[in-house]
């Protein structure tokens, strides 16, 4: 579809007027055309929102179909999306979601690329990724402070508790990959983020989320040296190929403090781009020989993870970033590709044993203000905890917003619930201008199983039992959240995680109150029960504080 | 555990009077129960329901967790169980479910049989097949009407209508398939059905399942001539194995008439007795080697599946009957296992279209009379139907009740829900004694994804999309269903199957006529949704008729 026709259909619904019959489609419609804001998703042309090919709906057509249903839902239907196509409208109630969705699941025996490819070409499904089929993405601002724990954490267990003074090597500038120089500086360090596509450069660039750019490897580790060498913080985008400038690094003998990496490696055919290829070179050979492409694009991320087992063995702290580029090195024979650990078992888990994530809220007024004073009630609210009101003082300077107003911040079971009442009555006394859509990241304490990241060793060796995210998303929507959705695949790809989404509107009446008390508590609450069921003491202790009911816990916690 | 200790813990709870804190949690108590009873389960000691190892609880901790747990339920709580595990109990409210089901979910990229005994030895997992884990599992008699549709539709498309004359070979009289040698003489015809376990044969004899037993092969043809002769029904159990009987009655140029198979053959471990081993012997090998086991179990599929081919070249109409042996066949190098079709795609698609499925309720007072009354219902109220109306008069005669008594029955999209409120009229008015339980198999209309069954050569190619069985979990659920589920594997194994059971509670007050009436709509509406979005035109015409919304229905019908 061409740029003009989808940026007419893409409209930013703004203020207090409604375009469907309540606030609760609103708020779905909204966050769906907000999803595919052109200052928000990569390629809105093609209703790509993130993470490769990860899309909003499954084809114009579906789009409007949905715009449609959404504009005529009464507040006791729900509409059921199907990989991104509206399949039927049922009479439910007023406390059921508005939207229930499940988006790219396969029988598992047939969950790998190859059949997703045949059923896309057959136009029977589309990738949904994680936020971006369940409408919830809101830019990269949505995994700045995710990105943001991991250094932090990475820099408490590895540097004293600041980058300062280190430099981070990693690839990827995309929806996702694009936060970690921001983060990287916002820990004091400095970071050389390499991506092949110069313009994902420019678009970090102009959103403040990347400092510099150069082409030239040495002009890259000249500058990144110097801000070291003055403990300065910056960071630094290079255009070219991971997989290339690695062993380069290491041929100059240059080993960073800290190496990572955000390709979109979990798709080795829309996400990855193999070296000896321009990106046009690349972007043919894609189209006329994909069998061709995959095998390349593998060879390359093997010759990729190898460079960073290197720079592992010769210093460099070094961590797998949820891209799954691991296993497919390992599957093109590299052995020991899980050497270095993912980010979840080295630096997340313990927040996960919490119930905490990567929680946000969405203004649906449009007002920036209106999220400014969401962020004073978190200062005055939740003032005892001062990591989490740095983070937002840090993120009102620092983070641009993107499309719809909004705000990322990882809250834990409990203080979710306490916060979705705390807007809901900023909502209904009238202090923001319209309702505030609360939700968060399918990556999450306990919507996900996905054991090369999320479910990543646990300890009691469940990583691939995927019963949860089902748990977790028929419980939420039992509880009345606005929509809820069931992904397979998401950031590691197909065959490799199932995971649920969920989002809430506060419009500020009491049912909306209710509904946000269960939701707030349910959601986070599987993320803590996940962890106890899996025997970690900060969960266990957790839910015995908090006088969660659950059948097993003393039988539990007497094995341990 | 020993059957004495379990027979204690299996306790049958009848007549009025309440052991939970409502009917809700009661009728889950009593079906968990009641999946368990020795009149029903296969072997209720281990905790077996039915096919192969399919189980109601994790281990005896859990079943005791989970009864603990219904005892103490609220009527706003709802537990949630994890794989045969109570893992958490949520405050949710009144109209939610007061329990939701996930059962051996496994990250796809690592569901196959070897990683799922790996975590059942770990005490992380359990089968919960279909209603075994799920609690509406009401023994032989559910299946029986199912057994009954398919041979009827098969008679009807081969043998003018009726199975008089004709000779069926079948194997297999476990739980599930202990129905065939009923449902055949039911149409008339003449039935010779292997088991290799002699138990299994005498246990349909003692429930009028079966007619005779024997442990001859020409004793079996001899009596299956003579009756075949004189137009008798007649239904043989014979001793022995599949996969040596079938070669010897090719040797002896006996050809059946009719030819299927219901071994577990989807479970190759713990579900299939290969050649050449006696029951003592193959109990110790499973125990012993299990690799060797499932290689001779293996090898032993693929003899039967050509054994039924050649018959089939022979004359013999043969089919699959939902235990996916061809695959394992086709992964031992029986290129043309799939030559001979699946009995859905076969037999019973067109009432999968409108809706229709092994519906079924049961009566929580125990008092057969309710059921009784209930047929006396459906002949009142579906006059018009004579099929229906046939079958419920053949139930009556020919069905023994296996524990609770209950009635199986195949309705549709429109005619559930009007026969949902009429069920909860005759609680409302006490006709009835007790709530009445509604459930159904897995095996539906609109509530699976397995392209060797359910879903096998859909006609837009679409077998394997599973956002289906997902969606359907949770619109029932939001719908307020007294329980939901979603298991993987069930019927066809590991890997090759994802679905979702519900089971609602009529006890006669307002609310739970509001709940049926959205949950009896939903249900089996997604059965018609599904096979609408495929293409069919008797789906097509039912959800025109009907007045559904499906916001792409004209755009749809106008391709084909
Ligand atoms: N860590 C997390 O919290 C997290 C969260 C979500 C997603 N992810 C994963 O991170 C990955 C990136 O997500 P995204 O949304 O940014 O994806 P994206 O598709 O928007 O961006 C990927 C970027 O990688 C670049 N790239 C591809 N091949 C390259 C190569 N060989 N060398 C250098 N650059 C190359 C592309 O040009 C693109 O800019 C995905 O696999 C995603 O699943 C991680
Ligand atoms: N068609 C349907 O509607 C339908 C529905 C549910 C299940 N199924 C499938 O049918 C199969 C049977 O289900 P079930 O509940 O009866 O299982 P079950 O485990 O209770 O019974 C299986 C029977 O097969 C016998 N058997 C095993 N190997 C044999 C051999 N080599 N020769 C002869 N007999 C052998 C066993 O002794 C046992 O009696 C399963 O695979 C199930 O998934 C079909």
């Amino acid at each position: 579809m061409s740029t003009t026709i989808a940026e007419n259909k893409i409209i930013r619904y703004r203020g207090t007027e409604l375009n469907t019959k309540g606030w609760q489609q609103e708020a779905v419609l909204r966050m769906l055309m907000n999803n595919l804001d052109k200052e928000v998703a990569e390629i809105p042309e093609e209703l790509v929102v993130y993470g490769g090919i990860g899309k909003a709906a499954r084809n114009w057509e579906s789009f409007d179909a949905i715009v449609e249903s959404l504009k005529n839902l009464e507040d006791d239907e729900t509409l059921l999306v199907q990989s991104g196509k509206p399949v039927v409208i049922f009479k439910t109630h007023t406390d059921a979601p508005r939207v229930l969705l499940a988006n790219s699941n396969i029988v598992p025996a047939y969950a790998n690329w190859d059949t997703f490819h045949e059923l896309d070409k057959k136009g029977l499904m589309m990738y949904g990724q994680m936020t971006a089929g369940s409408w919830i993405y809101i830019g990269s601002q949505g995994i700045v402070q995710g990105t943001y724990e991991t250094f932090a954490e990475l820099a408490k267990q590895h540097f004293n508790g600041t980058l300062q003074g280190t430099i981070t090597v990693t690839a990827g500038l995309g929806g996702m990959g694009g936060a970690q120089p921001l983060s990287v500086t916002m820990n004091g360090g400095v970071c050389i983020a390499i991506d092949v596509e110069e313009w994902r450069i420019d678009r970090r660039i102009e959103t403040r989320y990347t400092d510099v750019k150069t082409d030239s490897l040495d002009e890259a580790i000249r500058l990144a040296n110097e801000a070291k060498a003055e403990g300065k913080a910056l960071s630094i985008g290079l255009v070219g190929n991971a997989a290339e400038i690695l062993p380069e690094m290491i041929k100059r003998n240059f080993i960073p403090d800290a190496l990572t990496d955000q390709t979109s490696a979990h798709d080795p055919l829309n996400g990855y781009v193999p070296t000896g290829l321009s990106i046009e070179e690349a972007n043919k050979l894609r189209a006329s020989d994909p069998e061709e492409y995959v095998k390349r694009s593998k060879a390359s991320m093997a010759v990729h993870v190898k460079a960073m087992l290197e720079m592992m063995e010769k210093g460099a702290i070094t961590f797998d970033y949820g891209n799954n580029i691991r296993q497919v090195a390992k599957d093109e024979g590299v052995e020991n590709a899980f050497d270095f650990p993912g980010f979840v078992p080295a630096y997340i888990r313990p927040q996960f044993c919490e119930g905490k994530g990567p929680f946000r809220w969405v203004a649906l007024s449009g007002d920036p203000e209106d999220i400014y004073k969401t962020d004073e009630a978190i200062l005055r609210e939740f003032s005892d905890n001062e990591h989490l009101c740095n983070w937002i003082r840090m993120a009102q300077e620092k983070i641009e917003f993107q499309g719809l107003p909004s705000r990322i911040c990882w809250l834990g079971y409990g203080e979710r619930a306490r916060f979705g009442k705390i807007l809901n009555d900023m909502v209904a006394s009238g202090e923001l201008k319209a309702p505030i859509v609360i939700g968060r990241d399918h990556l999450d304490s306990g919507s996900v199983a996905s054991p090369n990241r999320e479910t990543e060793a646990m300890k009691d060796g469940s990583d691939v039992v995927a019963d949860w995210p089902i748990l977790n998303a028929m419980v939420n929507a039992v509880g009345g959240a606005t929509w809820v959705s069931v992904h397979h695949g998401g950031g590691v790809g197909m065959g490799y995680s199932l995971h649920a989404g969920v989002v809430i509107v506060a419009d500020g009446t009491k049912e909306a109150e209710a509904r946000l008390q269960r939701v707030l508590t349910t959601d986070p609450g599987m993320g803590v029960v996940r962890h106890v069921d899996a025997g970690y003491d900060i969960a266990i202790n957790k839910a015995r504080e908090t006088g969660m009911k659950i059948p097993m816990l003393d039988k539990r916690s007497d094995q341990n």
